[in-house]
């Protein structure tokens, strides 16, 4: 089977797996009193230039995402986000069940929040009646794929500290983004005031893996504690670990975002040359939106998973992988020339 | 390194490490609508004899309890479990926050509920003023490494039922109870009138994964909707599910538990033959509690890491894990005679 | 002072006053169990003329919605309402820290849900990464004063009952809505489908005091535990319960919100006679909302108290009370008027 | 109908319902922004010697409880309690609820901690599998009628201090404590080092209201917002606060309290006289426990109510009001001793 569907759907990168092997000897402390973790912490250190920062490994984007949440609020706080947020619809709530804040969605174009689009919430601050807004939840790449430039990250940090609010970057993709932009992890996160991020490994080649990495001291603080208390914390920590020194070490983590980002690419340029065919969203990591009439996607469908995004008029995601072959895509694009064709021909 | 500090000190079972390996094929859809969950789940089916019923995969222990916890509590009830139980002492109090409920810890000399320990606090029932009592919450085996008989489970599970209660069982270490009692799956849960309990892989030779497995209708049906929110939803389920196959359909569980527990009785068989050496606790599973001079262990802890249990009175925990090997123990007990002569002539 | 800030600057009701120093005598048991709490369940009953319904009193609005929205949510659900709602805009997030349920909020010109702008709302059903829609939430009379119609309110019900969900109606002035539309408390609820609703006191004449009424036997059956729990339930209740005796019996729920609505309806008759002045919502209760130049309504400050409503195009919010006097009402067009008028000549 | 059920059962003080009648004039900004609640403010400033303390006022002790304690923790904190604690036993888990942090109940035979007895639980600090202990809380009195010295809360206090944690106190009976050990309301709070309070109204003669008095700037600077967020914010705050300012301006906290206090001490005086009468606690504040036969107590509750406090051993409570009469206690005691002599005579 191959599949669009979503970046969860492809396996193991083999240089990972050889990397789970490797540290199954003998026996080690739990709970990251490890020697691997050691080692995947310093990965990081060295990629942000830093060596005060303490990151934390959990089992699972939106484990990573509530873990970080919570280290940002009170249960009075409000939490400003795209309405399209993997924290608004893809969680099943779990932010605002773990935090007990609120979560205020803003509508956008291409699911990124500006400060335009920011400021109107930004009032009522003391007045005890209203969730007092503490956070903007940012994701990079967002979830209609596309990028943020540093720019425009930094405009939205500067925004957030001017309130004394925090700048939350959901990194579930942010290797697609540094991939996309070149930029190295210090220049996508630190150098644009971020105050806290995720880093995915799940989606982009781990068997399964996200980081957490606290920008400021009492965002760290506590974060073992939430780690722990949202079920998130491994016992075998090696296990993750291990994955991640070899994702940073070795650079699967930019190697693996740059395969997925040019396969996006190549499908979204092949598909625009097909009739009906209209590409919503720029392509700026790895997923490609768009528009088809209904009968040709219902057709689509018996042979391809993916899912819709928007319903109401049609719209649909295909996303490829860091294992995503040229034949996957060509296959792809065949069989979709031939139902396009077709049913054009019944119209 | 070889360690008695916790049966998460060990490494994954060589077949277990296949299994993975070959469920590394391919794509796959995620978050379990995949084959390998599939067969997963008719293997717990198998195990327990029953076609009705939906087994959910998590990441760890920690995680399932709170699932489970949450599928049969309202905020306004409380949980009643032993003074020593996980849920109580080692998971950052995830269960209280999670369920919003009220824990209500009960001393026991064993880590055992009875019926007439739990019976005082079966009361206030119809009063708004109290949090009501809905779970009966034990561990098999128990923290202190005991194992409940089929008859001492009924016995709460009808307790439980006579009040409008639900009986949970922590399974974490159910293996080993039916190792030890010589129990099917289906004999030590189903048969004894539990109502929603939890399977442990991660202690017992998986790299992680553990299953809730609800056994009536009004506690699985929200369920999946539980695990999603925990952030205990896995993307990528066929690296676990697949995990649980081989674990159940090559009989790793029982060997592994078989071995562990073995290893413990041998462990505590020839520390018992060490003057100064107290076992505190009867060796049903893979653990031995036993109280030492602090003098020994001191020196112990130079070359061995384990947990203190009780401190006031220098009680400590050993655990044995699948692959503990005679060498193991018997290096142990060589430095451990070692010591304790040594300490003894300086008396 | 006299203040057109909310209806909540207003004081007690003398012939409420009065029944609670009637009330004063003696001893008498707490939490509700006393002669002057059921008979005030008595006059709610004969008002819905329904035998079979359990009211309960709370303090305040705030407490009412919470213990309302408790029995209709798990965490895992979400609730519907417009974006200007009491429950997402002025309680501080209670709603959701109470509930774990996550707010969905509708933007609507006039703060009335319709089943047009539910409608898009209502999918993911089953789908476990989605909160699962439960509960659709209005207010009668809305925050923008207006009023729902019976068959609007049946419209709502009867979508939310295809899906498997409630409607709960936030009562605050919901004896302005039956004062406005001449219709009983019945006919305002019951025979509209509503599932369970509040009624408010404290803003039309009483001390304090609100009251959660459940139309469903599983709505009902927990619902003095969600009090208790969400620090509502008054020890010596017969002093709220007092208040509500007279309230219904001596009709004054009805008297008090005619006032207020007439009151508004003078006080916007007025004001449009007055250049400048841009109403802005029909006046179906006791509120006036409208748009004037912020050079009169800081003006206007000087002497009134009021809260903006919409900053971004100056609109504010006037509310009379059911003591709202005429000579209030004349007092404040006359400055106003003065305050036009020298405005205008200024520019 | 006369009770010694609670001291919820007795009525409301003449010159505090007066109080709230000379408050119900004109019209008042809400919430607290009053010349009333800035008077009550002050009286308590005064009676504290401290300028800089905001005391917010609540509905009820339930929530006075709730509002502080959120204010001290964080849901990975953990309370420790005496297991006879209003927030353990009669708040249907509120704080749990609220909080997310766990409650750790600890045995007493009086129902106040000790310092030995706090002291096994102050471990495991900085470990992330336990909650971490951050709160020492206490009533004062106690829910057995006795009142801690300044010695012992200053020994609590310290305790606390040493772990970075705060010491709590419930205060629903302040002011029988300060009248029992003849001591300012200074001397029992801020000169002990207790860190945050709350003193009660509700059950010494207020129609409502409670207090919360934080004594750090930590625990004060969000209050408000826990208050809002709590349910516990009063519109009509003036209500509440007419009467804090006669209760304390016209010393009726310590009349009232001096009052139920010298009724219990007779009550009890009283009852030791007769045979089988066994008071178990000392009386020190308002409240007289005691063991009697069955058959006595069963005949007793014809005709007075009362609630049980230890079944087991047939251990009953009565609470005396601050408008128990000297009448009122001899008719029980003459009733309790025909029915002693009769039901003797039986045997």
């Amino acid at each position: 089977m191959r599949s669009f569907g979503s970046d969860n759907n492809s396996g193991i990168h083999p240089r990972i797996l050889q990397a789970i092997k490797e540290a199954n000897v003998d026996h080690a402390i739990g709970y990251g009193d490890d020697e691997w973790t050691r080692k995947a912490e310093e990965e990081i250190k060295k990629l942000l230039k830093k060596e005060d920062v303490k990151p934390l490994f959990v089992f699972n984007g939106t484990g990573a995402n509530v873990v970080a949440l919570q280290a940002c609020t009170l249960p009075f706080h409000s939490i400003l986000c795209p309405s399209t947020a993997h924290i608004a619809v893809d969680e099943c709530g779990a932010p605002v069940k773990s935090t007990g804040a609120s979560l205020k969605e803003i509508a956008t174009p291409d699911g990124k929040l500006t400060p335009e689009l920011v400021q109107p919430l930004l009032h009522g601050f003391g007045f005890e009646h209203h969730s007092q807004p503490k956070v903007i939840a940012i994701s990079q790449t967002t979830e209609l794929g596309t990028a943020y430039t540093p720019k425009e990250i930094k405009a939205l940090a500067d925004l957030a500290h001017r309130y004394g609010m925090y700048l939350f970057m959901d990194g579930t993709r942010l290797s697609n983004a540094c991939a996309y932009l070149d930029l190295s992890l210090k220049e996508m996160t630190i150098d644009c005031g971020v105050d806290i991020f995720t880093i995915g490994g799940t989606k982009n080649g781990l068997m399964m893996g996200e980081v957490v990495v606290p920008l400021r001291k009492e965002l760290a603080e506590n974060l073992h504690y939430y780690r722990k208390q949202t079920t998130q914390l491994y016992s075998k920590m090696r296990f993750i670990s291990a994955q991640f020194i070899s994702y940073f070490n070795e650079n699967i983590w930019l190697e693996n975002a740059r395969k997925s980002n040019a396969a996006a690419q190549r499908l979204a340029n092949e598909m625009s040359k097909i009739k009906d065919v209209q590409i919503t969203q720029k392509v700026q990591s790895n997923s490609v939106f768009f528009i088809l009439p209904k009968s040709i996607t219902d057709k689509l469908r018996e042979r391809y998973f993916f899912y819709d995004w928007d319903e109401t008029r049609n719209e649909m995601r295909l996303v490829c992988s860091w294992d995503t072959t040229e034949n996957d895509i060509l296959s792809f694009i065949d069989y979709l020339k031939q139902i396009a064709e077709k049913t054009d021909s019944c119209v």
